[in-house]
């Protein structure tokens, strides 16, 4: 074992935000961060003496909100969404419904351009039932929509298209960063003079270009969906939402291709506009296979003009991230040369990390150099530190191309602490593509495959329980709280892929070459599987598979459809249930906790999961119960013929819950000798290792120095220390 | 403003549970509790000596359990029932289910003379589908049921007939109270040959109580519900559930009686057996009918024979409670005279005090003079005071005539502190009795309607949310957990009814003579509405009640159901709703706490809502938040037309509890200024108001000295000074 000391002398890999005006202290920032490309953000622009510097030239455009004097002479060109009204509640037999009332006037307006006879729904939320075009009227002087005849004491609301008159993230950066300039306008890229300019508008660009090596399209053509209510401020957020494609052109020819029409009622979808968290129908499905078949030919159609110029293609996975889907194989069309995701976290690390494709991979860091952490008081480098420790231990897993920041550059200039920290995040980096990257990590072997409603497509996407929605910290984005056992996942040395519910269905079983099938979600939702559950062919795959030796691991509420009297539909398996309060009167099994454990070896003190009550009790005569609050089962394992299934109320992301979810998978897979090979005693420690390499590294997520026994790939151990926050490269030799 | 010393000169309203052996010991407690009867009870019995005392005597029998030599010679006489066996999860196409398996050997014997192909039900619980009897067969000798064809990795079970072959109360007391005497078996008088034998054996039995002024009967019938596991532990409870009353006669006379059959199902429910948290469906309800209308015949018969004998009869409110029904007006038939209630709270006390008819109304104390809580380290004075507390105060709005104990006289006498705490309680029930009872005590003359699935025929019936499934002292019984708003208003000085939410669908309104409609229970279940919700005359009967100036009060989950975009039903008069994770993007109202409200004016610190995380968000625009826990919305109000609604997220008893309850209902019926007459400031003090009597009283219900203001009718106040737990009395000349 020799300890490798982190090369400080490697170069590039590396993409820094540069700023006209800031070329002395970018200069030294070189010297810090050793960049070798150089990037524009939104609003800023590169200097001439930046330019002839000669490194390669990132140039950031959004053509869709790039030309904003021609939206301005074209309002009918703009983007268009379906709005649900807030529901009013009827007190006589009149109800009158000021559409935007609750929406904010600076986001949208009224597209009454499309008959609203023909293309809005009025519906009675009370008996869901809709309301003729004949019993209504709207007055567009007013903005009002009057029911006639309508049931006293039902409530209403009125499905109505609006024009997006202001980007949601020109909204955000107007009232988060401050900006002055006047609001942007997006214009819709399906409709024709629309595309026909932006394509005229996009070689003009390209021809304004000489230096710029690299075309970085911020996204594509549709924005993700925020919803702002009258004071402006967020009032429903989708990072995944299709809802701002909208247009009657598009609505035609979808009913052409797909052979049916849809309803406002499709894209409302009764106030949930189809949030991840839905369950997704069928007609969402068809309507983002719609829109992503037009990104698809879009992005290729610009892509192909960047390409004859001879530049390189990136994407950036942010703002206008409707209908791209990277785990899409139809997304390979495009061309793109280089993926750039924004990354907060594993997960985050390993969205980008995982995607399939050619791509060069680049993340994005966080904090963005903005003035709502750049500020008086702001603690940038805490924020980076977080994020860097938990996207390190993910870069263990599966590795990517470059790093870089984003933002003003004068900003972070006013942080010498930060700075230093994004010198060694560099050089960290850059050591460990050196010595590891394009080489397959040392691993357990154990496949585990994710399964939700939406599988593939929605792969390493973060999801939350409701503990999130009460965590508000800052109004205009959010902090991440509650289970997020993915976050987890995303470090262990497991392989990991996603399965939807759809595909065991049709497939009448749990597909081959799985080990573990893991499950995380609220009830009722797409990622715990919702309603799906009730279906039995789904519960009698996993079964089967079980059976037959594989692992179930579910966290949250695992299978959970109320049933046949129960909740849990896997509960013989899981050998829990949840109390919903129908089984008030079926007492939980006497509950004796297994003190010691495998799963619970390296647990100090009790586990956490993200709160004491799980309502969850114990049912299963077989069951071994290793974590408990009173009789709130917080951890549970049960054996069904030849496989082992595991239970967990939930796994916020720590350390020390990482640990639990390994040994956890391990378990269940049989697999428990593989703790004796790569791997630290020490749970606060992750164990890379690269064979091929001959290298080996272990990383210190937390703020003290830690020891740990450390297992090679021999099954020796030896001791190590590593100082906080660090990571080591040792030697095989 | 006199006051009035308690009168312990004052003699009788006690019922003394004697013993023989401990004649002696009894004169002594005579002399201190001054009762005016002595009674049996179950496994006691009373001397000459005591019978010669010149008391007059209660006489306690339970017919179906009284003649143990006739109920062994014929075990086909027995009570039964239908059991759901455990599920079985096939794991090939061949099924076997021991039915008794995970169930009590010694409670249960398979009734295999009701032919299984007929009176059982083997059913799919993957599918629901029912299996038919070609499918399967049953082995006598191994109690074993074999499914051929059966589906793999499917879950099934059988519900099939048992006899019952040891009553419930009997193995309670074997198993807690360590009875030794050979196990009781109950018979179904439903069967001609029980009900002649029955008939037959209470005369001679009333032929041997010359001294018996009063035949106690143990209710009637058939036992509550409770289901023992292989461990004899319970495994199910329902104290209101009608699911020992089966027999093959009483299916076929219910399906003559009521034009149809019922299916084992309609017992099992799932497993659930019709539990009252569920909503009741209709089948179950016609049950009920079926076996009250028998239990009212049987109790009829045998009252006319105690009458016959110019004795009174008295009933229990317990054991074999199931078809009695005291709220229901076919009850009045039996003729019953005296109704004796187990009495632990507020809620039991209010249960006999307002149950309808001219019976004496007569509550049992609690703890029980038995082993379980009269042992070494036992403090059966504390769980008597915490009682009394709480009863003490609902008898200041509503009285009866009589108080006792039951159990062995001798385990109460190693507890002289015991004995003088009750000579205390008695006194005090004397004091209250002499100068206040009988006339209508003074208060705020809001109408509280109780709005649940059950309606008046569970007039307070004390029902938990699901904390009380994880709260297991003892595993023979159970501690109140969890939000109990019910205890609250048991001693609010408010007129209570119960309303079924059948009554306001029927009626298409709620109905007159209402100012306050409450809700309270948890989501799903028969005490909040359940899918009941979903019926637009519901929610909107409730709308059009409200806009006209009434009041809603929703605990607990009031209107859920997830029904076209929301769960609370009633969120835009709540102002409130719940997340269950579908609406996860969409973002709650910022919140704004409002300080200083009428509702929260007597809280010293935050309010108990039983937990931080109520789920609930701010939705409505006019809401006012007056209790949260980070955005967890706690108490909420908001407006609608003319009436006044308020959201809680939970009210576990409390004497600060109650008064947030009693301003809540205030607030809400805009009858504020009724806190100026007869009330205490502090909310730890409750007053009672007898004008007729020209008396009051103030109550202390904690452990400390209190003082307050107390408003007198006239408006003027009183400073007064209670000592700890105690009641003074007062007279209004």
């Amino acid at each position: 074992m020799k300890h490798l000391e982190i090369d400080r002398t490697l170069q590039g890999s590396v993409t820094l935000p540069a700023e006209a005006g800031k070329e002395k202290e970018m200069l030294e920032l070189v010297g810090l961060w050793k960049p070798d490309a150089i990037r524009d953000s939104d609003g800023t622009r590169l200097s001439d003496e930046i330019l002839k510097l000669g490194y390669p030239i990132y140039s950031t455009t959004c053509l869709v909100r790039a030309d904003q004097a021609w939206a301005r002479a074209h309002p009918d060109q703009l983007a268009r969404k379906y709005l649900m009204s807030d529901p009013v509640t009827a007190t006589g037999s009149t109800v009158e419904i000021r559409l935007l009332d609750g929406f904010s006037a600076d986001k949208y307006a009224i597209d009454t351009d499309s008959t609203p006879t023909q293309f809005w729904e009025v519906i009675d939320r009370t008996n869901g039932d809709t309301v003729s075009p004949s019993s209504w009227d709207f007055d567009v002087d007013s903005g009002t929509l009057v029911i006639r005849n309508a049931t006293a004491f039902h409530r209403y609301t009125v499905s109505f298209l609006v024009w997006v008159i202001w980007d949601s993230t020109s909204m955000y950066n107007h009232i988060t960063n401050s900006w002055t300039i006047p609001p942007i306008q997006g214009v819709d890229p399906y409709l024709k003079p629309t595309w026909d300019h932006l394509m005229e508008y996009f070689e003009a660009y390209l021809d304004k270009l000489p230096d710029t090596e690299v075309v970085r399209l911020t996204t594509l053509a549709y924005h993700f969906v925020i919803d702002s209510d009258e004071m402006n401020h967020d009032k429903y957020r989708d990072w995944h939402g299709y809802g701002e494609a909208v247009s009657p052109e598009a609505l035609a020819d979808f009913a052409k291709q797909k052979g049916y029409a849809l309803r406002p009622e499709h894209f409302v979808d009764q106030g949930y506009y189809n949030n991840s968290y839905r369950v997704p129908a069928k007609e969402y499905r068809d309507w983002m296979d719609f829109v992503h078949r037009f990104v698809v030919e879009y992005g290729r159609e610009l892509v192909r003009r960047i390409h004859v110029r001879g530049k390189k293609a990136a994407v950036f996975w942010g703002d206008h991230w409707a209908g791209m889907e990277p785990y899409s194989p139809r997304f390979q069309e495009i061309g793109i040369d280089i993926n750039i995701g924004a990354c907060e976290d594993g997960v985050a690390l390993r969205r980008l990390a995982d995607s399939p494709g050619p791509q060069i991979k680049e993340i994005r860091l966080y904090p963005y150099f903005f003035p709502d952490v750049f500020k008086q008081g702001g603690d940038p480098t805490a924020e980076s530190r977080r994020n860097w420790m938990k996207i390190r231990r993910a870069l263990f897993r599966q590795g990517i191309d470059r790093i870089g920041h984003g933002g003003y550059l004068r900003l972070a200039l006013g942080f010498p602490e930060f700075i230093r920290h994004v010198a060694d995040i560099c050089d960290e980096f850059r050591m460990l593509k050196e010595q590891a990257h394009g080489t397959k990590p040392a691993g357990t072997g154990v496949r585990v495959a994710v399964l939700d409603a939406w599988g593939g497509l929605r792969s390493w996407i973060n999801h939350m329980n409701p503990d999130q929605k009460f965590h508000v910290i800052r109004p205009d984005t959010f902090e991440v709280a509650g289970s997020n056992a993915l976050e987890c996942l995303s470090g262990l040395p497991v392989d990991v892929s996603f399965l939807s519910i759809d595909e065991v269905l049709a497939a009448g079983r749990v597909p081959a070459g799985i080990d573990v099938l893991l499950t995380e979600g609220t009830e009722g939702t797409a990622w715990s599987g919702g309603y799906l559950w009730k279906n039995p062919s789904l519960s009698t795959a996993v079964r089967a598979f079980v059976h037959a030796g594989g692992a179930f691991v579910g966290i949250g509420d695992p299978s959970a459809a109320e049933h046949q009297g129960q909740c849990f539909q896997l509960g013989d398996l899981l050998g829990v249930q949840k109390e919903k309060g129908n089984s008030m009167s079926v007492l939980a099994r006497p509950m004796i906790l297994t003190e010691n454990h495998f799963i619970t070896a390296d647990l100090q003190g009790c586990l956490d999961v993200g709160g004491d009550k799980s309502w969850t009790f114990l049912s299963g005569r077989t069951t071994q119960v290793l974590a408990a609050s009173g009789n709130h089962v917080h951890l549970a394992v049960n054996e069904f013929g030849s496989g082992r299934c595991a239970y967990i109320a939930g796994l916020p992301y720590s350390a020390e819950n990482s640990r639990v979810l390994l040994r956890t998978i391990l378990w269940c897979a049989r697999k428990e000798e593989a703790l004796e090979r790569w791997h630290a005693a020490n749970p606060t420690l992750d164990v890379g290792a690269w064979p091929e390499r001959r290298v080996w590294a272990v990383a210190n997520s937390v703020s003290t120095l830690q020891k740990s026994r450390v297992f090679l790939g021999t099954g020796e151990a030896v001791e190590v220390e590593i100082p906080a926050y660090a990571v080591q490269f040792f030697s095989m030799d």
